[in-house]
């Protein structure tokens, strides 16, 4: 008989203690939210998790913060791992349902620090949320980390809106930016893992 | 302090282990390996753990079976849990690697019933498989199941190719067609749950 695995499991690091230790159960205004996820994703790079992604799910009109998520691909050792996937997994165990927009919870959003990849781009979609609130979009992400993000279509946006997402964007642009700078300058110092696959086929 | 959840886990269903009573450990024909994956993807649908679709991880090569997947939407309530990423995830935990491209690693190939979706298309690119082999495409699987799969590019197997993971189609082609019919009898009775979020937007 075949003897395989039959669990897997992706934690959230336990650092995210000490960064959530200040934060209030809801958190009103976007940029406010925004500003936690770059503080995520800063961290966890250096912390050595993964890559400088962060995301949160929240209530989108109250603003209460159901679940976060930060990169694990390195920690957890599982590449699906990202930042998006963990924080709507962990909102999915929240609610006890695999759809965030299911009849009788409230109306959720995800908030990340760029434009998903095209894997995240496609776990949003089947999330349930109805709305997605991103830092910024474009090459600078790729250009600045080195990572491969993959074959999002240019009407990426219109594609969730067919799907009832709303998408939200250049919510403190600039300091997505700080942040993957920081990260590159890691990189080119060989202090860190670019975990990505991409250099394989290069 | 919020109060969010800090784990997730994905399991395979607890039936998986009739399925694979009787398969060997080394599966050496691309056939066979799809014959696998069309009977895990029948059965997980009529278990109810979620929707027709199954997957595995082999050494190309050798034909050794290192993980199975299949779709555990409904169970593991986690929308993300397609069968590739939970045989991919599943994979990654057995070599304790989140590439499965690593150096050391002989090849790995993912063989699932059909096309992935724009969210498993993903997870393929960045695990570290070099191959792909599926049992067919187009549009086939949306017509029959309902499922929306998202806007995968035209050029999809290319964008594969040019990432160094070789992709082989119609491998059981009807077979799997036959597993999609079978569920969409099911729907039209109203004898199964649909979870694809794709019902909110039309």
């Amino acid at each position: 008989m075949i003897d395989i695995a039959r669990e897997f499991r992706v934690a959230l690091p336990a650092w995210i203690d000490d960064e959530l230790a200040g934060v209030p159960a809801v958190v009103a205004g976007r940029e406010e939210r925004m500003r936690l996820v770059h503080r995520l994703a800063d961290r966890n790079w250096r912390e050595g998790d993964g890559g400088p992604f962060a995301a949160l799910v929240a209530e989108r009109d109250s603003g209460r913060i159901v679940s976060v998520g930060v990169n694990v691909v390195l920690s957890s050792g599982v590449s699906n791992a990202h930042a998006e996937v963990v924080a709507l997994s962990l909102a999915q165990t929240a609610t006890g349902s695999w759809d965030l927009g299911a009849g009788g919870l409230p109306a959720h959003e995800l908030v990340v620090n760029w434009r998903p990849c095209i894997q995240c781009y496609g776990a949003t979609m089947w999330s349930g949320v109805q709305g997605l609130v991103v830092a910024g979009e474009g090459p600078e992400l790729e250009e600045l980390t080195t990572f491969d993000e993959g074959p999002v279509g240019s009407d990426w946006a219109g594609q969730f809106e067919t799907r009832g997402i709303e998408v939200v964007g250049d919510v403190l642009r600039d300091e997505a930016l700080t942040v993957f700078r920081a990260y590159r300058e890691a990189v080119d110092a060989g202090e860190v893992t670019v975990y990505n696959a991409r250099g394989r086929a290069e």
